[in-house]
């Protein structure tokens, strides 16, 4: 079974924290079952951590995942943090491949799509 | 003048700033003239700060700023430190509007990019 982990930052801010899930939320369901499970899971500053989202993957049972680091730009949480956590995660579990996606912002897409909210056309 | 005004959160990382750089070159090579300049500025960790950016963009002859927080997540940086800071400037630059969009992070669009991009078919 394959899982999509959706890896966001982390706010003080509730709110900011509950939007990134309801974001997470809105892709399980256009997942249209791709996915096993999709989760989200946060860097710092609130929960679950990388770690317990890896944790809760392997616990419902997946052989595979997809982590998707959901920056805009390329800091030490994306360069250093992230691959470092999930060299950990490998060696706990062996028998999981887990695969690290680009971050979001490298995307072309995110042009235009800053373009039309510059221009308020979306 | 309209001009566009970026604003990222800012990185310890020399090449995660450049990055939001280039992808503001982007987005200026793709305005194709409907913006008199589009530049970019940041919150915290590197310069131009937004106070710095709003200068750049008066000082280029702008009456109008169409600023986009370029944030994936409401946190404080969006809901407080960014509208605190056009307050000040809006009162140091009377004659210039200054228009803050929503964060892309609003977008429904990337939900799609984030499936295209776990799934690998960008």
């Amino acid at each position: 079974m394959k899982s999509l982990l959706v890896l966001a930052h982390g706010s003080r801010r509730g709110q900011s924290n509950d939007e990134v899930r309801q974001f997470v939320q809105a892709v399980r369901e256009k997942s249209n079952g791709r996915y096993g499970t999709v989760v989200c899971a946060f860097l710092e500053l609130t929960k679950p951590l990388i770690s317990e989202g890896i944790d809760q993957c392997v616990k419902d049972g997946t052989d595979e995942i997809i982590i998707l680091p959901y920056f805009l730009a390329a800091g030490r949480h994306v360069v250093e943090d992230i691959p470092a956590e999930v060299a950990r995660k490998r060696a706990q579990y062996p028998g999981v491949t887990m695969q690290v996606r680009e971050h979001i912002g490298v995307a072309d897409a995110l042009v235009d799509l800053v373009m039309a909210m510059a221009d308020n056309t979306l």
